[in-house]
């Protein structure tokens, strides 16, 4: 089950800085890896920079076609998310050795994953750094999360497999957006 | 007390997207801003992308001088960090309101915040995405821990006032640094 996020709310995902899966289309074959290394840099629409390293196998698919899928998983998928970071897919057929289930985007020909709690259709909009730096500006284009995996909990990488889980939430008055 | 911490340590701090300070130094004054958007972008040289809105006011201190620090604070000081968001350094003495400690960096002019458990220092190397997205590339030039504040708890934004504070750390067998 999946149901549209308003673009203005994706933000609200992806600046906490959780662990999330990319997925990209090349040639007929989707592939997906485990990122960490990405920031927002606009609200609306959203714009999304992220560091996909030339040693990626991503990284080729990402920059000929230009269109990704971020997905955000929830700490209980953390194994498979390490074990898709352990692996690359010059060698193996990812969403099938992980038992994951892709689903059709509208936007973009990569898959959603359909395990995670949160699924962002994403553009290539600006390659400026990208031979400086493997960074790419992305716009998200749609979103979709899953209202069945309500306040799923999100997972942050310190390190050589050290993981924090998300904890307790606090409100505090904030003039922030 | 503070501790030198080896550069190639860095991302383990940042990665995990944490709520971060941002000082600066600038017509002899200090000041300090409140930071979510931030990424890790190579691990060593470590370096960092951020983006300080042209509406912040630390904007024209950091393209002018080249210089910032970076301080994380722990999820004792929330409450004060969202009050640092709330107001502008335009206004007010924000280390002064804040009762915040600067300590003076070695390799930088903006100050330490005492108060952090990191600290770290950085030159602004490439300001080639500013005036497209206020996204500026920081190189930390050197990094300072407090051995008093081991395991400190970091918070995460997620929109509104509203922060996640990590919970349970786990481990997983992990290929990737």
């Amino acid at each position: 089950m999946i149901n549209k996020l308003p673009l203005a709310k994706v933000y609200q995902l992806l600046e906490p800085g959780p662990v999330v899966l990319l997925t990209t289309a090349h040639k007929g074959r989707a592939n997906v890896m485990t990122m960490s290394w990405h920031m927002m840099v606009e609200f609306e629409p959203p714009l999304v920079a992220c560091v996909v390293s030339v040693a990626n196998h991503s990284f080729a698919a990402l920059r000929a076609t230009k269109e990704c899928v971020v997905a955000l998983p929830s700490a209980k998928l953390a194994s498979i998310v390490v074990g898709i970071g352990n692996c690359s897919g010059r060698d193996i057929a990812k969403f099938e050795k992980f038992c994951l289930t892709s689903m059709p985007a509208t936007k973009v020909a990569p898959p959603l994953v359909a395990e995670c709690f949160a699924n962002l259709e994403c553009q290539v909009v600006d390659a400026g750094f990208v031979r400086k730096y493997n960074l790419f500006v992305l716009e998200v284009v749609k979103a979709w999360i899953d209202p069945l995996q309500r306040n799923a909990k999100t997972f942050h990488h310190h390190g050589y497999g050290r993981f924090v889980i998300d904890g307790r939430t606090i409100k505090l008055k904030s003039r922030m957006r």
